[in-house]
């Protein structure tokens, strides 16, 4: 197996994903978000890139029944039911409804790499799962950050890193990129207390800073759930076999 | 002292380097060859980020004493007198001449930060002179990983590393990014051995393949030289006081 990280969505184009295998990482929230809202039934996620986008599908489409989540800033957008906090996606709020989901960098960077033969949703909840599940269907894997803003960011570098060093558990033959093994060196220090590492990065202090502090504890119960998100025809729904 | 690295030139557009004190790394071989070059006695480096712009600007300018140097795919362009070697920039070849730079990644990423208002060049070869001076100036600094076709790369990533390791040591108050932060770790494992890691690269493994091995001994000697380029108005040349 090869496996090759991207620091950033803005370091590939729309075309270099296809035929790939891409697992896209947004851990403060969007990924995070979109494993809380399945794992709760929602029945889909529709990610989008611009607001625009969220407000035009979110009239017609999907059968009346979807909700408009997401955030700009780290806060909730004026006319939608719901931020992008994984807490507010509760059974209660998601069940059997269809999400339309626009974030700063996780929903676009699903979009952006939307070409992917497959496209798998990834944070520290499903990671174990995810790995087991990667490895199962044994194709090259194309780790994409959502990072913050078009530039690196910690957690989830993080967290692609520890996905790689899953991956090489199972595969120890694996080749992998200089980006991945960047990304491994710098899960290291900090596999034993995700939630201390969180805490202290630029995107952690923020959220903490507009009362999302709980979302940091949600982000870090790691293999929580066994779901695997899959995006495909424009939406993202739980794998079922 | 903020101090701030962007691991690829495309996390950040033309106009977020206004104001800022940029320093830009191409361990392989940008930088390198730039800092050989001016410590050999060249006049001046104007880098370029077309092809098509280093034939333009070498045919008038800069009164005839010109070369023109660069590479694509790591090997010397049709036409030109000098490749990227950092050991092809000998004193005999370049002495009081202005050399036109095109390159894939690190000339690119210079002319990418034009708008800086200090704006340096960094490899290991001058890089603990380089992390005084910037010391002595008390600016934030950013430093600019030129990556290796827009994406994350190891070395010029460590080097980065060292440098704001080398930062920290003259100002341990120094307020660091998450990016900065990353950087400070992947230079951990490999800073009692440049070569070793160079070797390892995926860059330093393409050079190797093409005969360019001397060039990852020349890209790592730490501190040979105290020469700290400067560009201003569309040129490098040697800081002088």
């Amino acid at each position: 197996m090869k496996i090759h990280v991207l620091l950033s969505p803005l370091n590939a184009d729309e075309l270099y994903f296809t035929g790939k295998t891409t697992v896209v990482i947004d851990v403060l929230r969007a990924t995070t978000s979109i494993i809380y809202a399945l794992n709760n039934g929602a029945r889909e996620i529709i990610p989008v890139n611009t607001i625009e986008f969220a407000m035009k599908v979110s009239g017609n489409a999907f059968g009346g029944s979807t909700l408009l989540a997401g955030e700009r800033n780290a806060e909730k957008i004026d006319g939608f039911s719901l931020g992008n906090s994984p807490l507010e996606f509760t059974e209660e709020v998601v069940k059997n409804k269809s999400i339309i989901l626009y974030t700063t960098n996780g929903s676009r960077a699903v979009v952006r790499a939307k070409f992917s033969e497959n496209l798998y949703i990834c944070s520290f909840n499903n990671l174990p799962g995810m790995a087991e599940f990667l490895v199962s269907r044994g194709n090259d894997v194309t780790i994409l950050c959502s990072g913050w803003n078009g530039m690196f960011c910690m957690e989830d570098t993080v967290c692609a890193g520890r996905l790689v060093s899953e991956l090489m558990k199972a595969g120890p033959d694996s080749e992998i990129s200089d980006a991945a093994r960047a990304a491994l060196i710098l899960n290291k220090p900090f596999s034993e207390n995700y939630l201390d590492m969180l805490t202290d990065t630029e995107h952690g202090k923020l959220l903490k800073s507009k009362g999302f502090e709980d979302d940091l504890e949600a982000a870090c119960r790691f293999g929580s759930t066994d779901i695997i998100p899959v995006y495909s025809g424009g939406t993202i729904k739980a794998y079922s076999g």
